[in-house]
């Protein structure tokens, strides 16, 4: 097992990576105060490690309830969070009580906006059940919903007190989902560090096997690096926005074909090859990295051609994404591996990127 | 005009109290970065103070706009809330968008709230145009909504960039109203001042007729006292909690009745009722001063005797108040005015108080 720290400052907390942690109570006996935990999970993960969690869990006395949510990206809204608020006060939750996040980044996000709201805030710990939330949600306290007309809009930032990530549940986890999970370790190697990134292309085919140590190394380089840009912006004042690398197209993509119809990590995966295509046109990128990070997304099978939207949903969309300021775009763009900036854009320049990397309507 | 400093850090905002501050642009000129305003108002106090508000903000060249809710404690529900979120995601508001709560308590809170989430937070500015949102919701950061099962359960703390407390706003407000805010001024001078109780005592006549120096007065010391509560237990680990004195029992009168039936403070001027004599029952507090207290409440035009619930359904209903830990009620009592204590309290006790103070089934 390796412990990746988040420093927070009070509220600094450690993320575990390794092998067959769920059923380790060691691990959770720390973070646990209060006398009642709610485990909230759903339909999918619930049937293949609800059990262990409670196995592990047992030997510690606590109260423990379980909420199964119903599945998938179409489901993170308001009516399923208030089946969470519904269970705690029908279990009759206090301020002291534990919510435990068994799931992916939807679990997660819903999860982690329920304990900063509940009361107005409990405790939560991390166990997250795929690659993708693994290495991206389970770091940076990120939590929240989404909207009709818009992904993520309402939210909290609101740290856990540990995150268990237990490589192990990767196993049963679909390839679609899997690849999903590498777009953000490319994503983190792309924007910070390009010795990572050549890492990735040496270990791709061993990441899309599933082989244990390469994703544990993922997951830590990931983690360890998103830990750092966290640590120095916790509320997204500046820096933090280079981890969005990808996500202003992605976002769109999401939201524009409504939520759930492509995984959040094909999305980013995608929303980067676009990235790189504006980076190469404004002369931030050069042509050969712009290709070297297209032929990685491939190997990787993601995405690398945007739905047909058109241009103007496309920006229509990405108008109202957070980062937006007054109607304005920011974009992150790629300068070289391990290097960033972020830039509004012609609009002629995002239309002919689009017409290069999204079907014609 | 007068400044009370709510000493919070990085997190500190000053609350000005005078007679016509809804009109000063110079107050809100500092608290506005952003290109656009977004005003939350209901149909009450828009018509009242809607205009001298916008006109008060025109000479900032900021785009503003107003959504206007339905009035009263009955709406302070995710419905409500969601009206505030669609309008800014439709006014395509971001993350430097400031929100304005114009209006009462039940206005504050889900401002509040929306601000905390939207994108994640945005900065808001409290315009309270009730004696009792100026004394109590303005100052600590609560804010949140009502849940079928509890009062105020999904919420956050989250503090304003200014609170400004017209004191001619109370010209409008309901007699009823009026008497609900006095129900919180008594309360501050009975846990926190015994100098400002007596005070109360002299003045309740010039509060009752609506005297603007006297307001200004309660205005200004009840802020003053619940600013410096609030900054030594910003997120209510434990001083903090003395604040909910009469809360308890008020809660449950409000979750009983309804939300909306008795207003906030009527229910409070009656659970500080409750709260003596259990104090007075259990040795904490001698009868003079309960006696005391319950003339002051009298004088203030405020319930004194509990709606007809059933010793049992009072108690369950406490049992679910956030204060509450592991199903014991945790009650605020008092010891003499200025001072209080926390405790539990024998169930048969509770009954007596229960069976003395409230309407029989």
């Amino acid at each position: 097992m390796i412990t990746v720290n988040v420093e927070l400052g009070e509220r600094a907390y450690p993320i575990h990576i390794g092998p067959d942690l769920i059923g380790r109570t060691d691990l959770f006996a720390p973070h646990i105060a209060g006398s009642t935990v709610t485990i909230v999970t759903n339909t999918t993960v619930d049937p293949l490690y609800g059990d262990a969690l409670r196995h592990a869990l047992a030997p510690l006395g606590k109260q423990v309830s379980t909420v199964v949510l119903p599945d998938g990206e179409a489901h993170k809204n308001w009516e399923t969070l208030n089946l969470i608020f519904d269970a705690l006060l029908n279990a009759r939750a206090d301020r002291k009580t534990t919510l435990i996040a068994l799931g992916g980044g939807v679990i997660g996000d819903m999860t982690g906006f329920a304990a900063a709201c509940y009361m107005r805030g409990v405790p939560f710990i991390q166990v997250p059940t795929t690659l993708l939330s693994q290495v991206d949600s389970s770091v940076g306290g990120k939590t929240g919903i989404n909207h009709p007309l818009g992904k993520n809009m309402i939210g909290a930032f609101y740290q856990p007190q540990a995150v268990i990530a237990d490589i192990s549940a990767l196993r049963t986890l679909p390839a679609r989902e899997l690849a999903a999970g590498v777009a953000e370790v490319i994503k983190t190697g792309a924007i910070a560090d390009a010795g990572f990134f050549d890492w990735i292309e040496t270990s791709i085919d061993a990441l899309n096997r599933c082989e244990p140590q390469a994703l544990a190394e993922a997951v830590k380089r990931s983690c360890g690096i998103k830990a750092s840009v966290v640590a120095a912006d916790e509320r997204e004042g500046g820096l933090r926005a280079i981890l969005n690398f990808g996500h202003t197209f992605g976002h769109a993509i999401e939201a524009g074909l409504g939520y759930g119809e492509w995984l959040h990590g094909e999305a980013v995966g995608c929303g980067m090859v676009m990235a790189a295509d504006l980076s190469v046109r404004l002369g931030h990128l050069d042509d050969v990295a712009r290709r070297r990070l297209v032929d990685l997304i491939v190997a990787a099978n993601l995405p690398v051609r945007g739905p047909a939207l058109g241009d103007s949903r496309y920006i229509e969309l990405m108008k109202v994404d957070k980062k937006a300021e007054a109607g304005a775009i920011k974009f992150i763009l790629l300068k070289r591996f391990g290097d960033t900036l972020i830039t509004e854009a012609p609009d002629d320049a995002v239309r002919a990127t689009l017409a290069a990397t999204a079907a014609p309507i």
